[in-house]
């Protein structure tokens, strides 16, 4: 999770989508289709094109946005069902990849254990079944159904004083892996969206790119292995709330009054600048790091990543299905 | 913390007396002094008139505020100082109550220790040096400077099923205490005070007064002893941020036109309800319980945690002072 | 779980049974009934007079002890069996005590979560399904299936300052509960039986009995209400093994030689005070208070922990069963 | 932490040096010598010759042995002595190995996070103050005093999948240290060690020698960089224990009967896998993993993490000393 702007941001396509499509406008290259299964919304972007990627801000790629809103209601019964999901799903990347049964699969965790919200990665990686030292130390005697599964939670820049892109290059040489799974907590712009959601991207991870930003992403181009990035939005930054504030209440005014000449020239007029500038004030002297949580958030965290290591856990390996999934996790 | 409203809503006696007497309004009954020494400020307002005490909506009482706006820099010579600080404003405490060196106290850290901004009192209570047991056990064989100390965190009604108030009456009767301490994080208006500020009380914990709300209170009416509160400010509620951005936005509408006739008329008009449903629109569909945290607070509720064992350490103990106290810490 | 001498002890009135007829004694008033499913052992132990609970040094009482050898092998289908069978026993202690549905329970969770062999009962009191407040505070609107249920854990001595036993009272006293249930780790004589034996009695946990012990019992007498207690041993003591390894010895030789005349005379010699000496001499400096565990302690703690709040659910609420218990433990 | 064997074994070389020179025997190539400062015991042994090597089963190279059998007292200002120490002999290396001022370190926290008496290297890292992301990302605008440092925590094989000095030699390639600082968790002989005892080696880590034993170390072949090992006694196996005792009975014998021909014989004669089949069926079932600790553990762990962490800070980073040490540890 990139914690740094105060402006209005999102990791999801989804949202980029629905944002940049707001008014209407059809998007060349891009294309959206949804599924419904009792409670879990599957949303397929494709984005084939530069200009559609331009536009909507994300990189071309295929991406899978799994919407379960009663998510947060711990229903064992639907967690286990969004888990299948999730396995399907991702068996469809591996194919789609080409990825081989025997491939060896690295998983890496991203984040900060030390910071409830950023946790994802982390919690998801003590979750995944790892095989991979079976295949060196025993070749030969591993039952079938399992394939070579490593599994690594770098840490952060501000633990570790070393760029997480560099960690994990020096890890994938060692260890050459077939294929990167990158799981990683995001903001969104929605609370509603908050654990909620899972989104599958064949994208990797790329770093933001503001100045002075060397942070290295987590690519084809930099590991030289296909990588798949499984993302969940874990908080809203408390800026977006705030920039949600003024809107709310621009169209609050809109409604209430027939004289909206002046007051939403006063609005309009408002320049990006001056917002921003209001909304630093607000979140002075703290910043743009807060974040806006529910007070159950150590408790949804652990719940989702259980979901997404079981996921993963199915479609990696044959012999672990719906049925003995859950031994592989705790 | 009590974590139920919409509203703007403050638990520190300091921030609700500069609402009050925002106006410049004098009130009778309310006795405001402040004193600073190098980077530390220390408030004390007493409340001794039923007038002053509804003026504030706060209770008549004795109330100490130390604020400490660098405590959150990590500068473990200025934590030192501020539990210096904290330890001899609390041992006045001691000596207003007539509480003799030999008295018991019994220390009880409120909250949730699942909720991490909620969890100061329990992770305090880990720090309090515990020797009522040695009193009982051993009597006579304790070395002197010592008093007979007991802590316990009771869990909140979610966690137990039990109201904590009728935990801490069964404890106390059967303990037998003549002095209670009860810590508990508190909710601010301004970020700023975030685990910047610590409050102490002799009113003791008082429940909200909302309705159904059985809460029993901790005071001297419920236990039966003396009741000295020390809470610090761990959260803003989000919807406080919302409310905020309300008030900045009317504020730089004053500033930035002089056609302000229309526009405050549509703010002005705006009425408290309206006003909490756009709050309770924003912050749809998490609600009221949604907290606005720096991302750091683990670390933070751990320092200040530390800070008040500390100083309540030294206080209880005169065997205990500058020199050893971070012994009894960890 | 008491941690308090040198000598070889167990906390399983199966052990103290086994131990007790080891020469083939037949015990008058004493009666045990083993029962097998696929590899889940139930052992029924009723100690029906005063005679019986002497010679075995234990109360008199219904034991069931459920051993399970494979229980550390992670395999969650054999432990969603275990949660099953103790959830059926655990009925039948309620259908013996005549606890009508709408009863009200308490849980107690004893010992120190800070010492991970000794956290059983506070892991499993987190994983309890607490209800009572919701009966408190909106009576007749809770679901039918449910019965109000509270659940503490209250710390230990070296904790709190305050017997575990005052604090147990001061609660029962204020929330009235018809039955409490007590969970407790215990120590075994055989590093087999860690943490995959649970036993249920209806005697209640006892103090120990040694010199200036004044430790109060959870039992009718204390509490006015029956206490079921539920116990894992977690550990073997050091001076446990240690005295396994002189009895080894001991056996060896007698199998190695035919001159055991001499050698056995030594052993045999050798005085209970003077072999307790050598076990203190082994265990020199950190003595008694060493525990032996399996490295993989916590995890097997937690697992065992789960098994037993899965099961508790189940028997006390009969809208929780098999297919929806998991969704009550975390 | 290497948990693999029956037989009894130390990883401190001041226990094998001890072991080799029980009877007299003068070791050419090895030099000991011990200085003593208020409770703590320094001891320095070089190893100079192969053959000194092969006599004391440790690698040729410089260790000193910290030992303060007063440290699981909980003495703060001893603690504090102890790292300034710790922080002194450790300056020693850097200045042996002729590291200059600026010279990039890298601390490798070794061990199992999920198994207390292992997690000693993990939690130092956690407490080791991490600079070189400064240096990377402001280069020139660092204070003066300090040098850059980089921390990770690697896991141990069963949780990642990956050999640990494999991706130790991943991040050693991309982050390009000057030195390596390992940190590990040691097995004693003797539990007066077990917590009290830190020893300072420039001979890196070397794996276990066993059939099948792939592990790479952590040396200067490996790594192509100095490595200096910092290592902590924390467990003693149950073997080790068990092995105590059949000494402690033959010593006992010794003392007690004249007549010791035929005992002796029977002792002496034991051949040494007869011993090992003995403690192996006291520890049976569960083996070889098995640890002894004391019950405080966690407390213990955390706190010579602490220290360690103190003291590599200040030998380190010339601004931080004795007096402000303390900030930078939580």
């Amino acid at each position: 999770m990139d914690l740094s702007a105060y402006s209005v941001r999102t990791d999801l396509a989804l949202e980029a989508h629905d944002m940049a499509t707001a008014s209407g406008t059809i998007m060349p290259g891009v294309h959206r289709a949804v599924e419904n299964h009792e409670g879990i919304r599957i949303s397929t972007i494709d984005i084939t094109s530069e200009e559609g990627a331009r536009a909507i801000g994300k990189l071309p790629g295929h991406y899978i946005t799994i919407e379960v809103p009663e998510l947060r209601q711990k229903d064992s019964d639907l967690q286990d069902r969004v888990a299948t999901v999730l396995a399907k799903e991702f068996e469809g990347y591996l194919a789609k990849l080409n990825v081989p049964p025997m491939a060896k699969v690295l998983v890496i965790g991203l984040g900060n254990w030390n910071v409830t919200p950023d946790a994802l990665g982390p919690i998801v990686v003590e979750n995944i079944m790892v095989t991979r030292h079976y295949f060196e130390l025993m070749p030969g005697q591993v039952s079938p159904g399992y394939r070579p599964v490593s599994a690594v939670a770098p840490g952060v820049l501000g633990i570790t004083g070393i760029e997480t892109g560099e960690i994990v290059q020096g890890i994938v040489e060692k260890s050459n892996p077939d294929l990167v799974i990158a799981i990683d907590a995001l903001a969104s712009l929605s609370l509603e969206r908050v654990n909620t959601t899972i989104q599958i991207a064949d994208t990797g991870i790329h770093p933001g790119s503001g100045i002075g930003n060397k942070r290295k992403g987590l690519t084809v181009d930099t590991l030289g292995v296909p990588v798949i990035a499984i993302g969940v939005p874990t908080v809203v930054f408390a800026s977006t709330i705030v920039n949600n504030a003024f809107d709310m209440m621009h169209n609050h005014f809109l409604k209430q009054t027939d004289n909206t000449g002046t007051i939403l020239g006063l609005l309009d007029n408002m320049q990006e600048n001056e917002r921003l500038e209001l909304v630093k004030e607000v979140l002075n002297p703290l910043g743009h790091d807060l974040l806006v949580t529910p007070k159950e958030i150590d408790q949804f965290i652990e719940d989702i990543a259980n979901i997404i290591a079981s996921g993963l856990n199915a479609a990696l390996h044959d012999a672990v299905n719906a049925d003995n999934v859950s031994a592989y996790t705790h």
